[in-house]
């Protein structure tokens, strides 16, 4: 596999997935012209497929077939004569290129009735959406498989349907809306699914482990000379991408489990001392998190001054929600004089070191933290490119410095890739340098 | 279908791909452990499909299958039973767990030899990053199937390789990692394709109308009220995102053809009255991209002035290589007293009105203008929740100000969604506001 696409490389033994050769198979199938033809993502389809395969089911295929009903029974009909789970996502609408339930049904011969409970929502739902009565095209989105569950839709119309196939096997019905889909899934059909094949699931339990500043494949040199076991209960698989590199531990067993936490943990105790100096903790994953953390850790606001990054990072630590609390503000200072005006940087530094360097970040980074009056600031600058590289400083190279309590360190970076990626890798080599330093406090 | 999500609908009759009867069908099948348990999303498929619908084939049917070789095997042979070109993406690098090509050439009968070509190809590549010598797991990537046509790959190490399958079906087997995917996909398979299938293929010709403030529910029926034709050689489809909704134009024939074009630019005509006020032009259907063009037609630069989008505007301005030509820079104003001391919005008027307020918008969009010394200023301060929304301001609550010239313009907006969907929004909307007082000078 290639480098610096985001693949999963399992590096010690086991599996990154419920591939246990007991699990009940799983798979799944995506409807819809718009995903067949690829002018939108199967985002569902994989999303579903990672559901299943941490409820301790193996998914062994995918399908995405267009909105024709010939090609949905022969993606559905496939899938039900290879797994015992089926889910079929897409095309569940009121109109007239909504063909799965008709399909699916008519491959199962089972015929269609108006399910009067699902009317009623129905008729609420439209009702409370200011309609008078329900059009007689939304009517549709009642008729259901005869003897098959009806999956409610708390979050929207359309309703999911689990059917009965025979063998113990079950073909169930989701809309495509990824909202709708999520939560029936989840409060529906994990239930129904945990029921029905309860002690045959091979649940799987994950630690990620998020790291940025070193590449994939220096992580994986240095993680293969702690000699981890290649056969055991706990198996690791590398998953990079532009912001850094997520090891994902992975265990068989329910999450909760002490055994498997356990097991977990002194995994993550053998690979702390390779991955410490490059680690950050986030629940969700996002360094601006563990920034936002740091700062209110230790009682300290943030303002930022960016040049090549254009405003990234204030807009990535204001994607947090409450980042009002750590986050005073920022500057973008594109232009030279902007740089001089609201951040104090001499024109003559401009002129004498150019706006690429180390000078310059620094009162960059100075100059707005007192401006702002913040305890921290960041000054980032750089060549984002396509233009405006030289031979001194091409393309990718970054300067960053952070202020803290008055106290300024600074670093150069290269960055490759599209501008793009540079700036998506400047703005987290900068925030990553800021939490370096609050934590060496 | 649902509202709101990007999905294609068809208003007027045709096609929105290349499903016509006759056209050459075609599939494709991804390979990895990593897109069926869906840890990356399958993006490969998509282009792959889209690629393959607009040259004029008929895509039928896309898999996902593991790093299994019986399951690469029974995708595989699914496809070629179905298509006649069959499009293998993933699984051909140097590591163990690529199993593509001996799973394939197994599946055809073909035995595996070394090809001296590709050989010397990879021989040069090693040594140009300075290894001495081609590593023994790297030489796995010159083994090919006998007989297959070997695709160059010019951007990375991995061949693909075309294979015929006998009734004139190919099955073309290309890397997993996009840029090589995608630039052998070009250089290679896209003339063997076109030399293969010839007149067989029917090629399809988009055009795209982007649009930003109006609905797509809206925009649909403003469109039906036209009366439209209901066959006709243009098909139209609605494509909703975040930012806008794209309306795009399909007509059969190749791009170029001059009976295409002028049937594109009827439909396209007959379009305008209703889309005129929403339109925006870029070729990367970005309003970014059509903002800045706009601001450097009339001579203008920019500076901005963010609370609840927090430097998205920003970021999204110098997401734009050559941005620097028009955008100044800006502040981010999250803190109060930022918008003070930066922007000179009065303490007692944030007091009266509150930070999200016409007045504070304004304020703030004339006055970055004026510290920036940019011609035009955009303002925005809003409540892009979760937390922070009241009655009189509930979460989705944004003020938008530009000014130009000094002379200043607003307006509020209510929108829904996330944190993330109204900050996208957000700055879409106020961006779009400067677009239509740019365009009435």
């Amino acid at each position: 596999m290639g480098k610096g696409i985001p693949v999963s490389g399992v590096v010690s033994g086991g599996t990154s997935g419920a591939d246990g050769a007991s699990a009940p198979p799983a798979a799944v199938v995506s409807v819809g012209d718009e995903l067949l033809l690829g002018e939108t993502v199967d985002t569902n389809g994989s999303w579903l497929a990672r559901e299943l395969s941490d409820l301790g089911f193996r998914v062994i295929r995918r399908w995405v077939v267009g909105d024709d009903p010939e090609e949905i029974r022969e993606g559905v009909g496939g899938a039900i004569s290879l797994a015992e789970v089926v889910m079929v996502t897409g095309g569940l609408g009121p109109t007239p290129d909504d063909l799965t339930l008709p399909a699916v049904a008519g491959l199962l011969g089972l015929p269609l009735r108006t399910d009067t409970r699902t009317l009623s929502h129905l008729e609420e739902r439209f009702r409370a959406r200011g309609f008078g009565s329900l059009p007689e095209q939304a009517r549709a989105m009642a008729r259901v498989p005869e003897g098959a569950t009806i999956l409610v839709n708390a979050r929207g119309s359309a309703p999911g349907s689990a059917m009965e196939v025979g063998g113990g096997r079950l073909c169930i019905l989701l809309p495509g809306v990824p909202m709708e889909m999520k939560s029936i899934f989840e409060e529906e059909v994990v239930p129904l699914l945990r029921e029905r094949f309860a002690l045959r699931l091979e649940p799987v339990c994950h630690r990620l482990i998020h790291t940025t500043g070193i590449a994939e494949s220096l992580l994986a040199k240095e993680v293969a000379k702690l000699g981890l076991p290649a056969e055991g209960p706990v198996s690791l698989a590398f998953l990079p991408d532009l912001r850094g590199v997520r090891l994902r531990l992975t265990s068989r067993g329910a999450p909760g489990d002490r055994a498997v936490e356990e097991a977990l943990g002194r995994f993550e105790e053998l690979l702390e001392p390779v991955v410490a100096p490059f680690r950050y903790r986030s629940g969700k994953g996002d360094l601006a998190e563990a920034l936002g953390q740091a700062l209110q850790r230790s009682g300290m606001t943030l303002a930022t001054a960016e040049s090549c990054t254009g405003g990234l990072i204030a807009k990535r630590m204001t994607d947090q929600p409450g980042s009002s609390h750590h986050f005073v503000g920022g500057v973008v200072a594109y232009a030279n004089e902007v740089k001089t005006a609201l951040l104090g940087v001499a024109p003559k530094l401009l002129e004498e070191e150019g706006a690429v360097s180390r000078e310059v970040a620094e009162v960059m980074a100075s100059g707005v933290a007192v401006r702002f009056g913040a305890g921290a600031g960041i000054g980032i600058t750089g060549v984002a490119g396509p233009g405006g590289g030289t031979e001194a400083k091409p393309v990718g190279t970054i300067w960053m410095a952070v202020s803290l309590g008055g106290e300024v360190t600074s670093r150069r970076e290269f960055f490759t890739g599209e501008r793009e990626d540079i700036r998506e890798r400047g703005a987290q080599a900068a925030m990553a340098l800021l939490l370096r330093e609050l934590e060496r406090r």
